[in-house]
């Protein structure tokens, strides 16, 4: 089945697209980008998607080159397009081409739509392991394109059988490569807001958990994991992930808390009934 | 007339090329690249830049898909394809298609050639002004695709009115964002050597300066730079270019120095006999 993608004003099949060698998107890592998914066929949170993915622009001096209303038609156009039961989008926006190698004048947009993959079952059921890496990413507010540090560091979390990277800095808890972090003692969420990106799930998440728990936003540091009763992570596309254990050390007693099965059958209700 | 590129296997022309919309490179900023330029014709210490880039690749677990020989050979076909009198060179090496957003299995390799640019002679005449700025490179010793805070300064640049961008770090001196930084004092050149990108020419130009200079390689503290008689960056594009001030201090006497001249004559009259 042929895939189809947007790429600066046309629709166009995925094997027919190519992003010039002289984009400073490739030449300089020069771009920001976002990612949601659907649920019920609808794209979830696409305008707060939409405005983060304008916010990060901002940061790195790039327009978005439509108003908010053209780009989720075009998005929902491209998944009509592609046909597949549930999708993830991912909106790439970046510098354009370059005459001299670093400035720039004209964005380069594009979408690309993908089925959806889940993970297995066994991820929510049992929980994974995280491991910790002390960096900070370089602009941390902006979802940009350079996720080198994430990418080198696959074959250390393969090697460490790791589901996600939990990255520390100075002896802060900040997020997780692709993902949010969150713990619970005892009945309180708390999670971690500055210096990190602001997930869409992850905003949803304390909505959702404020209805029942005490939620604070605020520094974790990491010697408060060993008070931590659960964890979790929230991301896009792994929804609510229960965390068990990071590093050698266990969180609670190592099994999925029921702090967090409560949120994730909470979130799964409201995807479920998700129509916007 | 049209441009050729190396991409994946082909030389093909530059506006038929592009890259795939799910490569590493394009999606997270996941690759290396090195930048050389021709003298008569000539790639300019090929071998040293293929080197780089095959040690920056190493970093990000890359491996260049051929021998430094089968490189070399398509940048020299390239060059006479293009038949500029003088070219540039750029050999970009990302971790190729993905299909997860993240993990990767073959690389993409192209090489851009284009006409060399000159700068105006006023900036070799004159001297030029740099603006400071506090950073470090993610990771100094490659040659990493991301210049996201290289490309974001631009602005800023253009508004002071300087050449370039001087990264400082903690009080020390490290490189400007395309280049590398030296001073002399009194009779000696001082050229940083820990946590910047080694450059090609500044190897060069260290090497020619010998003949005449003591050379220290280590660390400046920004506060020696009101103690430096004379200052310049070196880069394949720039060759030498003299500084003469810096954010809102004049280098001695804001003058082009003596020593600075005599090693650029020493650069021009090396790159003229280049035959290699």
């Amino acid at each position: 089945m042929t895939k189809y993608c947007y790429l600066n004003g046309k629709i166009i099949p995925l094997n027919k697209a190519g992003i010039s060698l002289n984009d400073l998107g490739i030449l300089r890592g020069y771009g920001v980008f976002d990612f949601l998914r659907t649920y019920n066929g609808r794209p979830f949170f696409l305008k707060e998607h939409l405005r983060r993915l304008k916010s990060s622009a901002k940061i790195l001096n790039l327009k978005l080159p439509g108003a908010f209303k053209e780009l989720a038609a075009l998005v929902n156009e491209l998944l009509l397009k592609n046909k597949f039961k549930e999708s993830t989008v991912r909106i790439v926006l970046t510098g354009g081409r370059t005459n001299d190698g670093i400035t720039y004048r004209k964005p380069t947009l594009f979408i690309l739509v993908e089925k959806l993959r889940k993970l297995p079952p066994s991820v929510y059921q049992k929980g994974v392991k995280l491991i910790t890496y002390e960096y900070q990413r370089e602009i941390p507010k902006a979802k940009m394109l350079n996720y080198i540090t994430a990418a080198s560091l696959q074959n250390l979390r393969r090697r460490k059988k790791a589901f996600e990277i939990l990255y520390t800095s100075k002896g802060q808890i900040l997020e997780a490569t692709t993902s949010n972090f969150f713990i619970f003692k005892n009945n309180t969420l708390i999670t971690p807001k500055d210096k990190i990106l602001l997930g869409i799930t992850r905003d949803v998440v304390i909505k959702l958990a404020q209805s029942k728990f005490k939620v604070e936003e605020r520094d974790i540091p990491l010697r408060e994991l060993s008070r931590a009763a659960e964890a979790f992570i929230t991301a896009t596309s792994k929804e609510i992930v229960p965390v068990v254990k990071i590093d050698s050390k266990l969180i609670g007693n190592g099994k999925v808390g029921q702090n967090t099965k409560y949120l994730m059958n909470l979130f799964q209700d409201y995807t479920k009934k998700y129509l916007t």
